[in-house]
């Protein structure tokens, strides 16, 4: 098929997943085509609820980076965010909620508390998964922030989002689940923003403050679902530009 | 009752609910009481859809302020933002789209397409009300980042926050709903969204751009609902400080 490139073999995010050349301006025809990073921690929850519904396979993948995110997703989302998904018909999809849900309506179960619908306890998992992608949010601006040239750094508002981030994180703390809890939609959500926060900031000791935390987010993160989409970084990571600092970038 | 005050005459955007003195690290118990502010476009879609629903009354208002909101809200969102929904059992609610999603669930019947449920466009109805909180985010974003004092400016990153703001328009634009169509939750925040803009960049002629979207927003604008929670300028805007630019402000 033209245009299709298999996924690399060191690319564990996109397992499961065919991955199809991004085109700027053409959006790609065909069954449910994921816009997608490796990187993002709101692709990283939408992967992840796929692999525990077992329909990651179904997902043709194109990739967005920070260099052609705005080209190649904007004709389907206007904001020019992923994840994005087109389905069979045309129908575009976002944010990460609402892909999340309508998986879960169209192929769930195995969601113990899916977002949307079926759960007795739906409004505290939409919260709770509010505050994990809230979290997400601070992380990922703070890291574009911090990356902005001399004497654009907008550093008080960097130390708001980083205030924010030792709120969530003590949120989450208190509300630890069992190691064996039955998997929800706002653990997912949960376990991807600390995945995150630890691949952007691995100097962090957010451990050291929250030990239940990080006791269930080392259990969590034996599920198959967490190790197919963990985020690797690069074989050799290019030096952020001011260009790509000031992007809108996947994650 | 203690702490209660009542709404300011000029105070458009809190008719119908009763307002209570917002306490730093105190939660106020009682019946449905939102985190709110005035200005907030977030607000404003839970408002809007309260007052469409008909249940605008049974909420009490806390309002959150630049200088208060992390103090007020923290304790119970440690996103610290707005809207925040404390419900009679104490559970908490966000964000926005929770929020109404909950409201329709509870009170509804009133809007044609709600978020998260009745509706058989429903993913078609979050999609859109995806794009139109999207833009709401980007001109929050825009507002605080701009008023970051020099030297700390971002202005890269403004500029494409500025971008996206233009494609959502163009959105909005290419999907104009008749005039007397049945409110739906996207159309309640995609006026919201061209409400928040109007008032905090009134001299932008996204008019001139977009014509028939103008006169869409002009009609609905006439809605009850969003008259009553239309944002005013208060009476002598202080001048913003480099401190309250810093802050994730209320709107």
């Amino acid at each position: 098929m033209p245009g299709v490139r298999p996924c690399r073999p060191q690319c564990r995010a996109g397992r499961g997943a065919e991955r199809v050349e991004a085109q700027a301006g053409r959006p790609v025809p065909g069954p449910l085509t994921l816009y997608w990073a490796p990187t993002s921690p709101f692709v990283r929850l939408v992967m992840a609820a796929a692999h525990e519904l077992g329909v990651a396979g179904r997902f043709r993948l194109v990739e967005a980076t920070v260099e052609n995110i705005v080209d190649v997703v904007s004709p389907v989302n206007p904001l020019a965010q992923i994840p994005t998904l087109v389905l069979e018909d045309g129908a575009v999809l976002y944010d990460s909620a609402t892909i999340v849900a309508w998986l879960d309506a169209r192929y769930g179960t195995a969601l113990a508390e899916p977002l949307g619908g079926r759960g007795a306890d739906r409004w505290r998992v939409a919260t709770r998964t509010a505050a994990a992608t809230g979290l997400m949010d601070a992380v990922v601006a703070e890291r574009h922030l911090a990356l902005q040239p001399d004497g654009h750094r907008p550093d008080g508002f960097i130390e708001r989002l980083r205030a924010r981030r030792m709120r969530v994180l003590g949120y989450l703390a208190g509300r630890v689940a069992p190691a064996d809890a039955p998997v929800t939609t706002d653990a997912l959500a949960a376990a991807c923003a600390l995945g995150y926060l630890d691949f952007r900031f691995p100097s962090e000791d957010w451990r050291g403050a929250h030990p239940a935390l990080a006791e269930w987010f080392a259990a969590f993160g034996r599920r198959p679902s967490m190790q197919a989409t963990a985020p690797e970084a690069p074989d050799a990571p290019p030096a952020p530009t001011a260009a790509s600092a000031a992007a809108k970038a996947p994650g």
